[in-house]
């Protein structure tokens, strides 16, 4: 089985959007270029939200015009509709994400508008993307659970994700919003997805609410997954519970993969040095026990 | 398979003595009649060995005398010699736990003594106990690696575990003190054990230091062990990383396996209510993911 795994850093967009604490728009490019800096080859840089969702990320054109742009990295973007994809392609993205949920209820709540409507609103996205050469990464959040409805049945993950697959969007990350997953339902859930879209076309997303992501990435990797989203310092948090762990922490799940014999291309102790300077920005503790153990020892 | 897992708290032991901030003694009574009230089976409640090493326990002998019993409940106590197992023995222990390390170095540097030796020790201890109607754990530390010799051979693991086993320990415990593993590895060593001594004899015992505990049980699991080591609240530390993660956090564990439907006897709130009560004694925060979701959320 192939042993490279490609990690996507999702903290300078879905870590920081949950930080309370505002970052620079200086501090945000020395973060991304640190980043492009380890050997990381997929770094999400910003979002083409609106402001009023999300302040953190107001500046998301200075952040992406100010990054510098290392050959043969990817710097996605996320963008909710036509409009956040026009910004992002004004700036010259050449990867946008676009994101529904797994829960009706959930998306609804999220996005004023039910899990179908925002698939028909992704589709001249994908549309202009291909005209474009632009690639499109489809999220999928609250696979393993809704802080409304609780459960969310897999047929309705695999729908969306497969819909999503369909519709041109080259990878599809599976993400566990809420952080409630274990290992047996994650893998479940993944094979449940694997079986409608190729294991090549996916990638998980955990957050570490409750301390799982490692157990259950270790958990999709034997089931053969080989793209792991994660944010350096593990940024973030769960709006449905407020002070808690924000995603898994990209050099836990680092220190992991190298520890099983599997290669990232990623210079740990740089992620590690980075992702330390980031929480000294935030003002807070590093969310990654790699990380400290690290600085410290 | 057996679905039942047994923890064991190690919290007011393995997790205490590496806390600087000292606890007093009507604290550690509290903590261990709350933890018996959760459910748990066994508690490890104190160590016998000289208040001049962990002044943190210098209290043994009036802690387990303060304790409430709860009928069912074990109630280990680390014992480093005979004479610490006399202590043990007239306060009214009825089960002690033994420790050596796998590797020669980390054994000669923590206790002055080679591996052979400590057995050798602990041969008068076991012929006692056996007399006495008191059951031994053996704990074996550095099963993954020593912050001395770094790679610890599985041959010495394997050795270690059978002969303490075979000594008449009923338990032996597999520690990654300084909590390096990752499942690979953490599988690999367990297999070796496993085929020496029976899997029922076996418990796993994994530090959090760079995030990897989780995912090494669930490994672990996977492979038929059904005794897991944690510490509520995630407390201790490592004495080889100042500042770097301690034990598995308990509520972390329990929250997994339920979550893969299994059954560990634990009521899961009353534990994270008292991991959080611990952390507020001990001015921390906790080191407990499930703690801290299920305080704020």
């Amino acid at each position: 089985m192939n042993d490279f795994v490609r990690i996507v850093e999702v903290g300078p967009r879905d870590g920081l959007q949950n930080e309370k604490q505002l970052i620079a728009t200086a501090d945000k490019i020395e973060l991304i270029d640190r980043l492009s800096a380890t050997g990381l080859r997929s770094i999400e840089a910003t979002s083409f939200v609106s402001p009023k969702w999300v302040p953190q990320l107001a500046d998301a054109a200075e952040v992406f015009a100010g990054i510098h742009k290392k050959p043969g990295v990817s710097y996605p973007v996320l963008v909710p509709n036509e409009q956040g994809y026009e910004r992002a392609l004004a700036v010259g993205a050449t990867e946008v994400a676009v994101f529904t949920a797994a829960s009706e209820q959930f998306n609804r709540t999220n996005t004023n508008a039910g899990i179908d409507e925002s698939l028909q609103r992704f589709e001249p996205i994908l549309a202009r993307a291909n005209r474009d050469g632009v690639r499109v990464r489809g999220y999928v959040s609250t696979v393993l659970g809704c802080p409304y409805q609780g459960e969310v049945p897999l047929a309705d993950v695999v729908r969306v994700a497969t819909r999503l697959h369909a519709m041109g969007c080259y990878e599809i990350s599976l993400g566990d919003t809420i952080g409630v997953g274990t290992p047996h339902k994650a893998r479940a859930m993944l094979q449940a997805v694997a079986a409608e879209v190729p294991m090549a076309a996916l990638a998980v997303h955990f957050h570490d609410t409750y301390g799982q992501a490692l157990a259950n990435i270790a958990t999709c990797l034997d089931e053969g997954v080989r793209v792991v989203d994660a944010a350096v310092a593990g940024t973030g948090g769960c709006p449905y519970a407020r002070g808690a762990s924000g995603n898994v922490a990209s050099e836990d799940v680092v220190y992991m993969l190298h520890g099983m014999g599997m290669s990232t291309g990623v210079d740990l102790p740089a992620l590690a040095a980075t992702g330390n300077w980031l929480a000294e920005r935030l003002g807070r503790q590093t969310g990654s026990k790699t990380g400290k153990a690290l600085t410290v020892s």
